[in-house]
């Protein structure tokens, strides 16, 4: 690496490590499709390895299955500045929704070294497993698991689209089964999570970094609905047991319900059973994805619709205040948000881990899309601020 | 085989018969997953190949791909009395759409021969393939194919929910390509399909069997919902395009529309992408099956739902009166009725081959179904019937 000093060697390395993750994964519909402990999953594993190994930082894989890449032993020198995200995506997803924190660390890990920077303790780049839970349902998966708020029964049992339990998953790709890692996050002083923003405050504030403040509570409950499969044709209106019906009228109510109390709701995802056009369904499930400013509002509007299993349910996030007036000192005070997308950072933050995030603006604030865009010029903004931070942290 | 003549042979062949069928294809539901070219099917093409050699009948497939067994030469003796069904199901499906026709067809043929019976023209068995239409989306595919309803270009490029061309999958399973077969058709002098009750007629009435005057008008169409696909948590409701919500209101109207029109309408498969829990859908893809006793009552109920394109259409068949008279006659005037759902007959008739069907009484009404159900002694009496009719045609 030819050192400059100037920052382009960030800009080098963000390129080519943004160009290396663009084929894996990829779906016919322009988007990703990389769920945990597929074939493209361990693509992007192998890539993250090869990515630490080659800036000769140690690649250590823990207990839950995260990645982690340091520079320095934080076993020996203390806990350390970690940044990262991670690398899964949900179906359809886009390119920035994870992979943009994990190269922008690995981008300023590459801008500190290139100004000769000799860091004061450990720096750590992290890739979180299943974070989306688009295979197993649950979201923040590997975090959740790291700190315990997920224990490992639990997760093993879970099972995909296809019925398959993620313990089987796991024996498939030849990984350890899962368990609490205190030690690993005893490693991590500081987390920082750099990701692109998913709503358009940026865009409003006209600014290309803000400065997380905290994550909206937020849950995931499912209803089954049951009905009489029967034929399509010969039964009578009259004599119909239809779950879809009640289904329609679910995704109206929480539409309605969610205006009403300043929440999101969303019925994203259904199965049918048995799914044939000829045939009165037997059964319908439905998810919903509800979120709001404040848990109570949350609560009210799953109140409000039909009795629902809940699936998974994190309280509000509040950032660590001391860090963010830092991070903002060092930033030179850019806008603040609350985002409605969990992450990893919270499941960290709600452990008492000091942690922050950084957004990079979305110019149509469109995610979970193959649509989901962010420009160059501020990417590089964001790996500029990464760079920034964690340069201050670690001096 | 002992002879009896009094009819017991028909109960021991239906009887092993039938246990033989009733393990191929089940599902964990308790009901059957036997669609067209899988394995399950394959298995109910060999039972059948199996149970027409074992009686000495002739075994022919059709250009079409349909199986034939005879009695008889109908190439020499002209065309012949033909009676049976089909034994793919719909997901989930029952034991007896189908099947109880195919079982029902070699008990009478071994009943007749019992009694010794030498018939004045040919007696044929069929199964139809891919009659239900739950793979690919086509009902009653077999029958149209070898009427030339369905052109082999068509039904070769219909996909399977994995996208599976019904090319590829012939292919797989090493058929050939299907071809329309005139000669084939022109065997058929008469075609009398017996098959279970899909509704609550035959309850009403009071009667084992009856005698069916034709098939509702029906059709499927397909609607296409689009719609942004977005972050589930951080997307105002007020900036959504969601297609779920458009999906909700066409369950709700096809319900009522149907009502107000004396016409049946079951939106029973839906297909929503990318269907994850945290994802704005980025496109609903609905089906709609719609069926009335007028044509125009369907075509209405269609015209005031959103726009769709249509997958299928079948006028309304009226079963030939002097055969079914003649039916009539031979069984002591059983019950008349229509019904709403389709089936191979339909197709035959279309094309002008005189075609009869005779129902099963079904004492729930409940059918597309594992419950779909018919007392044994019901089923025995539409044997007995069906033997009285082939006994009629061929003596």
């Amino acid at each position: 690496m030819t050192k400059t000093g100037d920052g382009r060697v960030a800009h080098v390395t963000f390129d080519s490590l943004w160009a290396e993750l663009d084929p894996v994964g990829r779906a016919p519909s322009g988007g990703y499709r990389r769920f945990a402990w597929t074939r493209a999953d361990l693509t992007l594993r192998e890539w993250f390895a090869a990515a630490a190994t080659a800036r000769g930082l140690d690649v250590v894989v823990d207990r839950a299955g995260n990645q982690w890449a340091w520079w320095g032993s934080p076993d020996v020198d203390g806990p350390g500045v970690v940044a990262g995200s991670h690398l899964d995506s949900v179906p359809d997803g886009g390119a920035f929704d994870g992979p943009l924190g994990v190269v922008s660390a690995f981008s300023a890990i590459d801008a500190l070294r290139d100004r000769g920077f000799v860091p004061s303790r450990p720096i750590g780049v992290v890739n979180f497993g299943d974070e989306e839970g688009a295979r197993f349902g649950v979201a923040c998966a590997g975090s959740r698991l790291l700190t315990g708020a997920l224990s490992p029964e639990r997760a093993l049992a879970l099972r995909d689209n296809d019925g398959v339990p993620m313990a089987e998953a796991l024996r498939t790709v030849d990984r350890p089964m899962p368990a609490a890692d205190p030690e690993a996050l005893r490693r991590v002083g500081v987390f920082v999570e750099l990701h692109v923003e998913q709503g358009r405050g940026l865009i409003e504030l006209d600014a290309p970094v803000g400065v997380g403040t905290g994550i909206w509570p937020h849950g995931r409950w499912r209803v089954d609905f049951d009905g009489e499969a029967n034929h399509a044709g010969t039964t009578r209106m009259a004599d119909r047991r239809d779950p879809m019906l009640d289904y329609a009228r679910l995704v109206l109510a929480a539409r309605e319900v969610a205006e009403r109390h300043g929440a999101v709701a969303t019925c994203g995802k259904v199965r049918v059973e048995p799914n044939g056009v000829n045939a009165i369904p037997s059964r319908v499930t439905a998810w919903i994805d509800a979120r709001a400013p404040q848990a109570e509002a949350v609560k009210r509007v799953i109140a409000q619709l039909p009795p629902s299993t809940e699936e998974s349910w994190t309280d509000e996030t509040v950032f660590d205040d001391v860090l963010r007036a830092r991070i903002s000192g060092v930033l030179g005070d850019p806008p603040r948000l609350a985002t409605g997308a969990g992450h990893d950072a919270g499941i960290l933050a709600s452990k008492g881990i000091p942690t922050a995030m950084l957004f990079v603006r979305n110019p149509t604030g469109v995610s979970h899309s193959p649509a989901e865009f962010a420009e160059r010029a501020d990417c590089l903004a964001g790996v500029e601020a990464l760079t920034a931070v964690l340069h201050d942290f670690a001096q």
